[in-house]
């Protein structure tokens, strides 16, 4: 061992102890006849000095001669330091060097390893190994390591088995693209990499399993966006013999056990709000629940005093932004503005500011009395000083999202969206489909293998559009990080709801064949979720990329610049696999 | 809940109970007006019983009417049974029925869900969810989560870090055949699946994380032998600032934790043995030493009485098996006709038996006195009813692996290889390099960052074949479990280890380049090892193949038959990858 204590362990009880410390220099300070070196390893930084006036000259000259990331060990005495860093754990104490070996010299690193480092995103990512000495991002991986360590022995606490699934599987073109990968053995045939092990999962309840969870890494070929990774990691969980009531128990179990053990967060019950209420309230799915704002649904109010906008609108909805009175003009505009960018797609804004004295304002009073204008006030509950923004459109789901958009930003600009707060809620109740203008007809939600709630099932005849499943969602301040449902354990009704979906028997059986004949010999009822990872931990570490929690993540891109991957191949490799690129020109 | 209570916790004590089980039907019986349904789930069996006698001949008539493996529901009273089975837990009690709910009922199934089932290997893979609920597989199952948890919680314990490295990486043509993935958004080029996270531990040592490890997934693109899979888990560990006896001294550690706590075993110290004292004494880098039968040379006793064969051999060895004098002419031919056979390739056998009354007979009496025999006795230690088996070869290393083979076969047949007593022990010392036919160059025995022997250091230039590397196995009951080796962290010897190997610096830099760039950085003395995690479990469970550890695994053909894959896949696919499938004729 180059090291007998940590270069974060040593406290002010330590004075007097022999030491031996090996680390990387993280600074070097000459301050008269004194130099001053601080020792970083994965626990800590501490201080080593070297005093010329101890009459070692050819040590104190070595220790000058370090440069920033050089390897070394020092062996010397613990000694309390005359002005102390509070900052620091270790900042009580410095070790009196007697001996100096260096390990590895290193070129000066391309930015610094600091948490405030020089180094843009691009550097950094080729650079990764020296983007992760820097604590804050090494900070990130421990909790990574911790949190999927709980989450392990939380569910093995509750009997849970992980268990491996084949990661080279069968490609089954639904929903977003495999990756795939051929086989020499098998020539002109491919493997396909996971995209979840939904099916391996459900097929291991057939195998009577009974509660399985798996840690495991999925791909998915999907044009990048923003906080996409084309390889991802789940925290995938089944259970048999459950009803939804008791998936939703153990999993809320599981979180509040992660709040405690990471964060020392006692979680409340959590709430369940249904997918309906969730779009009337919020416009969204995931709502960020961390403020109340709610959407109004203005429609009575507004419509009908001669406003074309209004009276022409679909859905009316606003918002009341407590306190956002004193909002100016061009705050105002640029709202405005916001609402507009293509991205969110509203026409406009209105908003109605309530004066001191209770009266309203509004950037339509030609269309409305101060009458209605206090209906309005009345119905938002708004109070002096409060601002009350408006949306409307002829499509009320579009509008909802819009205003989603509007109450986000409000949130975030009247700080009501601190990383440090946590609200977290069951969604329930989600529709069992969604209809896809591009394929022209129904699509599954959630996927295909979900099950309807059992009094909606007459309506799978009448009006399939309308019928909810057996989902659910655990969304924590607006993110969506996890999610399952209810299985169908029953093939007649598995292939009605293929049939819905529009597959014929026999595409149904290409695609699903194996898990169906599986639930030929004694299906149990079943269901699970999933967890991202990877949103997971970003959550916890306040993070607003989850590629901040991902040792060497890839780019939009999805390229990996450190390693140079993806990159040719050589012919031999291609020869053996039969296969050419055939590039488009 | 389906269920209040499982199939395996009901006892005695429970008698009066009220309880709710669901499961698979095992079995039903019908003796007279009783029906009994033994009731399975992943906990267990246990007994229901329908009397018509108590009126309900409806719920009889549904109980009689069930087949094996249907899932159902059964509500009833825990009593005492009349005649107890003492071979199942739940034996001494049965489950007087009051309602009973068909939840799935279930096709004969194709074969029996019974340890020892009717199912042949195929039909087993291909119905792989049926043969999972053979309490058999389960159990192995059982015992791979339970000992994946435990390396977690023991390297937990000792402050490493679980980190996940990427899946999609680059293709480095050395060694084993990559598994290619080809990339849509970087049309005409590939990732590659990781072989092994070795560089990626070696880039987070440099990183500064210190202890790493992780439980993955690898892929190698091989010809399957016996017991191989194209993706397999490894046990992948790295540690900084060690030293070889600091790793040996760690995983001993960790190794002891998982026979406590799995096998309730005390494992005692690991005994450590040179790369050539294995190959010396058992013919084998890893030898079975649950038994002794080590090989003596035989040279000086044998050479030069005038059997050619012996005469002209470059290497003469034996082993004594105690108490085999016994053996039978047939027996023996038996033998010889073993270390005959092509896969060992041995030109024949000699045989001495010691007699009661101390004298030899061997099977080359004509050309030996027994005055030479009596030597030989006492240099094999022999004993009156043992029995010496003697090869040569004009290869000392190639006869060795044929006398190995030879003991192992003995072993075996003295039913000396008990698949319930362990004996580990660490290999060390290997060679850096073994000389391939193939390549006709030196290769890595281990691979190209393994550090040499500092005192062997000087050899790199006169004689590096006989150079040995910091490099170790962990050996148990002659399988190889783990293996590792000190990394070189100094760029100049790397430099020169990557000439003994013949790289040119220019491939050295394609192949290698983004860890040598990182060694510039400052590199921390590293080094760690991995386990097979399969191979791990399979031992400890006993088991002959891995794959009956595996939930999904693939054949020697590298299919999974239950998925049917690989597969083709749609033209779309292949245009969008701007790939070609291109047959060779």
């Amino acid at each position: 061992m180059y090291r007998k204590q940590t270069c974060g362990e040593l406290r002010i009880a330590n004075v007097g102890q022999q030491v031996t410390l090996a680390g990387w220099v993280q600074r070097v300070r000459k301050m008269g006849g004194l130099t001053f070196v601080d020792l970083r390893d994965r626990y800590g930084i501490t201080q080593l000095v070297f005093d010329e006036s101890d009459g070692n000259t050819a040590l104190c000259d070595k220790a000058n001669h370090l440069g920033r990331e050089f390897v070394v060990q020092a062996i010397g005495t613990v000694r309390e330091r005359a002005s102390k860093n509070a900052k620091n754990p270790t900042g009580d104490i410095e070790i009196v060097v007697t001996e100096l070996n260096v390990i590895s010299s290193s070129e000066v690193p391309p930015f610094t390893i600091e948490d405030n480092t020089d180094g843009g995103d691009d550097l950094r990512m080729q650079y990764r190994y020296l983007d992760l000495r820097r604590s804050c991002v090494r900070k990130n991986l421990e909790l990574r390591h911790k949190l999927a360590f709980e989450v392990r022995r939380y569910l093995d606490s509750q009997n849970f088995l992980e268990i491996e699934t084949p990661m080279l599987i069968k490609s089954t073109p639904e929903g977003a693209r495999d990756f795939v990968v051929p086989s020499r053995m098998n020539p002109g045939q491919f493997y396909a990499l996971p995209q979840s092990p939904q099916q391996f999962k459900q097929l291991l309840m057939v195998a009577g399993m009974d509660r399985y969870f798996q840690i495991v890494k999925c791909f998915r070929d999907e044009d990048l966006r923003a906080d996409r990774q084309p390889e991802f990691t789940q925290i995938d969980c089944e259970m048999s013999f459950i009803e939804q009531e008791d998936i939703l128990e153990m999993f809320e179990g599981m979180s509040r056990h992660l709040f405690k053990a990471l964060k020392g967060i006692d979680l409340p019950k959590l709430p369940r709000m249904t997918w309906a209420d969730a779009m009337k309230y919020y416009g969204s799915d995931k709502p960020d629940t961390r403020f109340d704002m709610r959407f109004v649904e203005l429609m009575d109010v507004m419509k009908g005093h001669g406003f074309g906008v209004f009276d022409s609108a679909a859905y009316i909805g606003g918002i009341c932004a407590k306190g956002a009175a004193t909002y100016t003009r061009k705050q105002l505009d640029q709202l405005t503005e916001f609402v507009k960018r293509p991205q969110i797609g509203a026409k406009g804004m209105v908003y109605a500011r309530v004066e001191a004295d209770g009266s309203v304002k509004s950037s339509v009073d030609k269309f409305y009395t101060q009458d209605v204008l206090q209906q309005l006030k009345a119905a938002m509950s708004a109070e002096p000083g409060d601002l009350i923004l408006i949306l409307s459109g002829d499509d009320a789901m579009k509008t909802r999202k819009q205003l989603c958009e509007l109450r986000l930003e409000m949130g975030s600009q009247l700080g009501l969206r601190d990383k440090d707060k946590y609200s977290c809620l069951w969604v329930i109740d989600f529709p069992m489909y969604e209809w896809s203008d591009e394929e022209q007809r129904l699509m599954a939600m959630h996927h295909p293998f979900t099950s309807p709630k059992p009094e909606d099932i007459p309506l799978l005849d009448t009006d399939p559009a309308s019928v909810r499943a057996n989902a659910y969602d655990m969304v924590i301040n607006g993110v969506e990080v996890g999610g399952g449902s209810i299985r169908i354990h029953d093939a007649k009704l598995q292939q009605k709801i293929f049939e819905i979906l529009g597959f014929t028997p026999e595409q149904a059986q290409a695609k699903f064949g194996f898990l169906m004949n599986a639930f030929k010999f004694g299906a149990p009822p079943h269901g699970g979720l999933a967890y991202g990872l990877d949103r997971f931990v970003s959550l916890f570490a306040g993070l607003d990329s989850i590629r901040d929690c991902i040792a060497f993540p890839k780019n939009n891109q999805g390229r990996d610049v450190m390693l140079g991957a993806p990159g040719e191949i050589d012919q031999k490799q291609m020869d053996e696999l039969q296969i050419k690129v055939d590039l488009k020109k």
